[in-house]
């Protein structure tokens, strides 16, 4: 079995991205972030999954991106709601955070290279998405191509890294389906960026829209709880 | 004045680094890191020298490497010492932190797009350097390229990132000089990786070799303590 370590945020795009490293043989580490988010029902959600899908470790690492804000997700910014899919393909949302997956590959490429490992999944996708430029499949290689020239493992050149991207090209009906049958279990994940205390998704957002929206297209039910609206 | 984010670990060069952005003009957001290395001394000194150069902010960002180890700065492995310029010319030694420059420029990467910088100063050094593979010119201009992909400035077009590497082709004692021309303050800083409790440098790792070969042959005496050797 070959190492993998595997972005986790505990929504559905990562969970199904780790379910999809293991069903492909690799031993999965996963890796998730407490970041300054604005809630943690992900970070739970991420530890419900990672346990679920059989994980062989899970961390957890504390870093405060809110040092920095600049995001609706990271300072003290509303999240925007309610917008359609033309708003959505307009421009990059206050939900992106500033080099947000460039630090979390970074880290992931710290523990792969500790660990041994060549191989990193993260569940970024390009069809469907929020339009944040680093979930785009030409900085995905430019960060491959980085990589091999940051590290012992490649400059040594015994490995090199290939980070997965399963989901980039997919629809979010189409990973809907592949978490289906992957056997993803949809209640243990986690999407929305503004729940209510009890952690009720607010189903509009722009990542509960992009949600029920991929539920709805694959024909399958929902089962998380969303607040009345 | 235009921002620039300025890694500062408080050695000697990220701190003539430093000094040599605000010398050509930039104002200096000073970044460093509590990332889990063996002393504190460190981050003392990058306190003292954001300080006494001006920085206009200074912010130490909490990040626990040694969740991930595989380094002799991380985990508990011997800090190697007595090495000779062959030795050190020979491979990575075990004090490379996996991927640690990817890392801290990721996060320099996200406080310069909060604050609307293009430029980043990092101190790193090609020769005599400790073989670190993410200090060579190759992997900075693959991690530009990388960037530009990655965040909303460098999407949206309005402004390239660059990353200033002045000391890059310095050798040591071309650094002390320039240090020395910069009026950096050489007792507020901290180069040695295995200090002991009172902070007096150890003279015999790779860091104070190279910085005691350059202060003879810059012909500058080092007013630090050392222990007896």
């Amino acid at each position: 079995m070959k190492p993998a370590v595997c972005l986790l945020s505990g929504g559905l795009d990562s969970s199904t991205c780790l379910a999809y490293a293991k069903s492909k043989g690799f031993d999965c580490y996963a890796l998730s972030f407490n970041y300054g988010q604005r809630h943690l029902f992900e970070l739970e959600a991420a530890k419900r999954v990672a346990a679920s899908l059989g994980a062989i470790d899970h961390k957890i690492i504390n870093l405060d991106l809110r040092a920095f804000g600049g995001s609706a997700l990271t300072a003290d910014i509303d999240v925007p709601k309610s917008r359609n899919a033309e708003q959505m393909a307009h421009g990059i949302p206050v939900t992106y955070v500033p080099a947000r997956n460039t630090i979390f590959l970074s880290l992931a490429l710290a523990w792969a290279e500790t660990l041994g490992a060549s191989d990193i999944f993260i569940g970024v996708n390009a069809i469907d998405y929020s339009g944040y430029p680093d979930c785009r499949p030409e900085y995905i290689e430019a960060f491959t191509k980085m990589a091999d020239l940051a590290t012992r493992a490649g400059v040594e050149g015994h490995s090199r890294l290939n980070i997965h991207t399963p989901l980039i090209h997919r629809s979010k009906a189409d990973i809907t389906q592949l978490a289906a049958e992957l056997g993803v279990d949809f209640r243990l994940t986690f999407t929305c960026y503004d729940p209510d205390s009890s952690g009720r998704s607010c189903g509009l957002c722009d990542a509960c829209i992009l949600r029920l929206k991929g539920f709805v297209e694959a024909g399958i039910s929902d089962p998380i709880p969303y607040q009345p609206q």
